[in-house]
C-alpha cells in the first residue's frame, strides 16, 4: 500500500493516481499542489488537469480514520447578500449544532468554477458533508463529490427525474402557480425579471413555469417579455424600466426573487407608476424584507427554515451511513399581499386593459 | 522531540502540553477529541478545558511547513441574515480571490462561546488569517489566536486604545455625530432601539455615542429612553411599539442598525405614525435596504467595501510576515434621506413639543 493511501478513503483517488495520469512523480504532484513556484507552470497545469479529471482532494488524513471525526459540515451558496440563503442556512446550522457540528460556509458568486474550487476546499479541509444550492454544477464538482464519497444535498430546489438526493421544492410548479393566479386575474401582457438562467436551474424553472402557466391558459408566448439581471436591487429597477418602455406595457411584472421585485418596487415609486393599480409586481422567496416593502409583496412562500432543518438532519443521516434518501418536496405556495390585483381597465398607453 | 511536535507551529501548544495538563495520556486527549464516546464525560470535560487553557488547536500538519499553504482563510460573523455583513465580506472574498485564496465563513449567532468553538474549527481546519467582528470576545479565544500565532484582524470597529490589530471604523464618533444632528433639529426626548450590549461592543459604542451628543447638548440623560431587542425587523418593530407608549413621546428614535430601523418604520405605518411627522426614525449601516424603505432611511453610511477590501490586504501581508499593523480607522458619515426631519411642533399627548 503506498504512504499516500492512509490520507485517503477507501477507494478514492490517491497522490499516486494523480502522478500516474499527469505522468510526473509524486513528490511533483506534492510540490505543485503546495509548493506551485517550484514547479513549471506547464506541470502544475498537467497536474491540476489530473486533479480535476480524478476528483483528488488532499485531506491531511483527517477523514482517514473513520472514527476519526472532524465534526466539520460545509456549505456553498451562491451569495450572502439580501438574505436569500440567510435563514434556510441558519436552521441548517443551528440543527447541526445539536449534534456538535460546525458548519463552514463558501459563497460562489453564483460562478460554477468558484463553487467547484470551494467544494474542493471544503473536502481538503476535512469537510464531512456538503450542502448544496440547486443541481447546476460543473461535471468536474460532480466527480469529484462521487469520487470522493462525500455525503452531500442539493437544497433549493427539486426535479423529479433529478439524480441527485435532495430536499428541496419544485421551482417550476411554485412560479406556474403564482403566474396562473396573476393570468386569472385578468393580466395579458406580462413582463418577467430573471436571473441568467444559465448555470442557475432555480432561475430556469421559474421562467419555464410562467411560460406553462401562459399555455396552459393559451396565451401567446410573445405576451410574455423577458429581463435579464444579476439579482440586486439596482437590476430589478433597470428591468422594471426596461419593462415599461415595451408597447403594449406589460400590467404585471413577475420577479425571479424578492430582491428584484423590491428594486421594481422602488422603481415604480419613483417614476409615480402605482402598484398594484397600474401594474401589479410579484416576487419569489417570501424573504423577510417582502412584508415591509410598500406595498408589502405578493410572493411564493419558500419554506427556509423546514428545508434548512430537514438537509440537516438527512446529511447527519447519510454521514452516519444512510443511503441518500430520494429527493424530498416541501410545499411551497402563494403568500398573498397587496402587490398583485387586477389589471388596469385601460392600459397606460392608451390601448384597452384586459 | 515528540512526534506530534512536528503537527503544530513552533511555541504552539502541543497534544502532550495538553495531555500534562489534564494529567491523562496523549492517547486519551487524541480519544476524547475524535472519538469522544470513548472517554468518559468527565474525562473530556476536563481535557476540553485543557485545551481551552493553553488554546491548543490539532491541524494535521496543514501549517506544519510554511510553505505548505492552505491558501484558505476564515471569518466569523455574528449573523449571515439581514445582509448586515455581506457586503463587505462580498469585498473582502473578492480581494482575497485575486491572491488564490478561498474564504469559508462561521456564523456565530452572536454568541461568544459559538464564536470561540468555530474560531478553534477555522484553525484546526487550516484557515492561514481569520477576520473577526468587533473586540468583545471571550478570553479563550483571543488566548487561542495568540497561542497558534494565527493572523487575525477585528473589523467593524475601531477603537483608539484598542490592542488589537483592526481595520474598522469609530462606533461610537458615529453615532454620536447623527444624534448631534438630531438633537440640533430640535428633539428633545429621545428613544434608542439596541441590541443587548452584552458581548456586543459595538451596540455598546453605539448606546455611547447618544449619551455623549445629548451630554454635550447639556441633556438630561433622563431623556432618553433605551429599548433593547434582538437584530431583527419584528424586534424593532415591537421595541418601536414600546417606546410610543412612553409619557412624554420620544420625537426621534434612533435605531443601533437599519433593521432594527426598518422594524420602527413598519410599526409606525401600521400604527398610522408619519414618519418624519410625527417622530423621526434613523438607522445606522446603510445596508442596501435603507435607501427602498418608505420614507428612505437616515442612517449612518459604512463604508462596507473599501473595509472588507483593506482588511483582505492587511490579512494577505500578515500572513506573508508583515507584522500586524495599527488600528486602521475608516471614515463613517450621516447618509441623509428623509425618515428624519424637525419634531412635530405638538407632541401627541398634547404637551408641546422641542
Amino acid at each position: 500500500m503506498p504512504a499516500d493511501r492512509t490520507d485517503t478513503a477507501p477507494g478514492a483517488p490517491t497522490l499516486s493516481d494523480v502522478a500516474a495520469r499527469a505522468d510526473v512523480s509524486t513528490a511533483t504532484v506534492s510540490r505543485a499542489l503546495n509548493v506551485p513556484g517550484q514547479v513549471s507552470e506547464a506541470t502544475r497545469a498537467r497536474v491540476m488537469q489530473a486533479v480535476r479529471d480524478l476528483g483528488y482532494a488532499p485531506n491531511f488524513g483527517a477523514r482517514a480514520l473513520a472514527a476519526k471525526r472532524t465534526n466539520t459540515f460545509g456549505a456553498v451558496i451562491p451569495t450572502m447578500d439580501n438574505a436569500i440563503f440567510a435563514r434556510g442556512l441558519q436552521a441548517f446550522q443551528d440543527r447541526l449544532r445539536e449534534d456538535g457540528v460546525t458548519l463552514l460556509v463558501a459563497s460562489s458568486s453564483y460562478k460554477p468554477e468558484q463553487e467547484e474550487e470551494q467544494i474542493r476546499t471544503l473536502i481538503t479541509r476535512g469537510a464531512e458533508a456538503l450542502l448544496l444550492i440547486g443541481h447546476d454544477r460543473t461535471e468536474a464538482a460532480y466527480a469529484l463529490l462521487d469520487r470522493q464519497r462525500i455525503p452531500y444535498l442539493v437544497t433549493w430546489a427539486w426535479e423529479a427525474q433529478a439524480p441527485r438526493p435532495g430536499v428541496g421544492f419544485d421551482n417550476r410548479a411554485a412560479m406556474q402557480a403564482l403566474a396562473a393566479e396573476v393570468i386569472a386575474l385578468g393580466h395579458r401582457h406580462l413582463g418577467l425579471i430573471t436571473a441568467d438562467p444559465a448555470g442557475n436551474d432555480r432561475a430556469r424553472a421559474r421562467i419555464e413555469g410562467v411560460r406553462a402557466a401562459m399555455a396552459a391558459a393559451g396565451r401567446d408566448k410573445d405576451a410574455l417579455r423577458i429581463e435579464e439581471t444579476p439579482y440586486a436591487i439596482a437590476g430589478g429597477a433597470a428591468a422594471f424600466a426596461r419593462l415599461m418602455a415595451v408597447r403594449p406595457r406589460p400590467t404585471a411584472v413577475l420577479c425571479g426573487n424578492d430582491v428584484l421585485a423590491a428594486g421594481a418596487l422602488t422603481q415604480a415609486r419613483a417614476d409615480g407608476i402605482a402598484v398594484p393599480g397600474d401594474v401589479s409586481i410579484t416576487g419569489f422567496d417570501d424573504i423577510e424584507l417582502a412584508a415591509i416593502l410598500t406595498p408589502a409583496l405578493t410572493t411564493v412562500h419558500v419554506p427556509h427554515r423546514e428545508m434548512g432543518r430537514r438537509a440537516a438532519e438527512v446529511l447527519l443521516d447519510m454521514r452516519a451511513g444512510a443511503a441518500a434518501p430520494p429527493g424530498l418536496r416541501l410545499d411551497v405556495g402563494v403568500a398573498w399581499r397587496d402587490s398583485l390585483g387586477p389589471p388596469p381597465r385601460r392600459a397606460f398607453d392608451g390601448s384597452p386593459g384586459a
